[in-house]
């Protein structure tokens, strides 16, 4: 027998981390009940070599989108705060936006005329604090706006609101060989200066909304300049293009929260085989925020989570997470 | 002490690990000499943590281009020997064929008249046989075509004619801690039925050039639908736009071999840091093609490595690997 210790040392390792992993519960922010259960049973089905359902290593790809599923989107994108602060910061330079709507409606905290705005001022504004800078320029931005904005119910930073069992989800799938993909509407290059920090996932599993970029050389250097164009926008119909585009494979699970995410779940439940589709359902409003309009919750201007989407998770099968149910813990404890 | 097992096995993994490597040649079929110490130099300074050179394995991305780069792209590109075939195989449904050009110019084996329609026909072969049937369906046809098609010199599947090589530089730098991606101005969903297979790389870590796709529901099945319109190309000033947006990060080395991939090599160059960027130049008529215009070769239609590119890599420092001098084989063995 040639070269016998690679091998034993390669089982052995897995023996340890094997025992270790059994050990301990990965989900403890999750009541008992069967929202876990089905994470569990699913995680166990694909992963288990001897299961009918196994699925190998390479495909195990679970995407989640963002705003809503892994962190608090209210009472507004958090995106949204950072145009509306950069607007603010950019005001001196931009005499006109004092009369100019929506920048007069940001300036003058002026949330009506803001929502009057509609789509097209949303699409001013991003236009104006996400363009017109190179990318690196932009990550700068991004990362000081980060360490300095707070919450302002939470009163913590942005990156301290990702959800507690969302983050012991993301990493128990990858214990199990799952590649963790982003899969949101919000700006890809506005999510990838803290997905790392913030969920362990790195840059390139980020797949989100973006403008069109430009290679220029600059004073003989290379650089990408962001152009006040729309590229692609990672939502609804996007999400499986997207998924698609950027993966090359279908999901076999997918986590949402909004009817933004019910092509993303329909898509990735039409593969073959074993499938886990969840939705976050925000009912609490006393840990964190309640919307709908699905079960009578509020109806409110981000995350809309209608009765068709309820309609369509319960005949499908798709699992709705109760915030109020089954989660201990809504965020990390202070650091 | 508690738990000491786990660390005594990681390091046992690790030196076990480390002494098989160091006991063989990972390339060993480069030439010794200049082109081949650069590679491992390189890899050396930036896996080593006690090099001012050492990278984070997170940040060890290297993109290479893949026609003339990783496999043999003469006569002709290989995905245009699948659109030739594919417009014969769809002519009995195209009557109309028979007298539309660049279809008749196809139909009739006329390179001629092919080549004079210019990119439009070009664009107009591509859509007429890459759209118009779901992501699936089209995957299916290019696997198909793959199992089948045979290059006219080497007599051999195409996918047994990636670049020994480079197959076998993929390789080493993917045990030192690389991601490799593939940034090619070929299609994506063309590559990814064989990337794994060929070279080892995921789907996920291919980018390429791509039309839009549209989520529609068919038979109460969602599917994704190729539609005969340009998404985005990925050549020239298109990779480093690519790169950025599928990655997210900057490469830290870039594999090239033609005027498409100076703004790739650029840009991997333009970073912080080591960095490496190399060139492959076909000089090798008898074993492989032999093909410029630099250095005096002959000029032809596909992979153009011009006398202004080579300017550019000797003042810059990158490195021009000859297939002629570097590489004592060019294809892997027959299988």
């Amino acid at each position: 027998m040639k070269k016998p210790f690679p091998k034993l040392i390669v089982a052995l390792c897995l023996a340890a981390v094997s025992a270790i992993a059994s050990a301990r519960d990965p989900l403890p922010s999750w009541n008992e009940g069967t929202t876990k259960s089905a994470v569990m049973e699913f995680v166990a089905r694909v992963s288990d070599e001897n299961s009918p359902d196994y699925v190998p290593v390479t495909e195990r790809i679970a995407t989640f989108d963002n705003d809503g599923t892994l962190w608090t989107e209210h009472p507004m994108y958090t995106q949204l705060v950072f145009a509306i602060d950069r607007v603010k910061a950019l005001a001196p330079q931009h005499p006109e936006w004092k009369t100019t709507q929506p920048f007069q409606a940001v300036l003058e905290n002026d949330l009506k005329s803001l929502a009057a705005s509609g789509e097209k001022g949303l699409l001013q504004l991003v236009m104006a604090t996400h363009a017109g800078m190179s990318t690196t320029g932009f990550e700068t931005i991004v990362s000081g706006w980060f360490e300095t904005a707070r919450h302002p119910r939470f009163k913590r930073p942005y990156t301290e609101l990702g959800f507690q069992p969302m983050l012991e989800l993301l990493a128990y799938l990858r214990e199990n060989g799952f590649k963790t993909y982003i899969a949101s509407g919000g700006g890809i290059e506005f999510m990838r200066p803290m997905t790392e920090q913030v969920y362990g996932i790195p840059p390139e599993q980020v797949i989100g909304s973006s403008i069109k970029t430009r290679f220029e050389t600059q004073d003989g250097k290379p650089v990408l300049m962001r152009l006040a164009e729309i590229d692609f926008i990672d939502d609804k119909d996007g999400k499986p293009v997207g998924i698609n585009k950027f993966i090359g494979r279908r999901p076999i699970a997918a986590f949402g929260n909004s009817d933004g995410d019910r092509q993303m779940l329909e898509w990735t439940a039409a593969g073959d085989g074993a499938r886990l589709m969840m939705l976050v359902l925000h009912d609490d409003a006393e840990r964190e925020y309640a919307y709908g309009p699905a079960n009578g919750l509020p109806e409110t201007k981000f995350g809309t989570f209608t009765p068709s989407l309820m309609e369509e998770a319960q005949s499908n099968g798709w699992v709705v997470i109760s915030m109020k149910d089954d989660w201990k813990q809504i965020f990390t404890s202070a650091q």
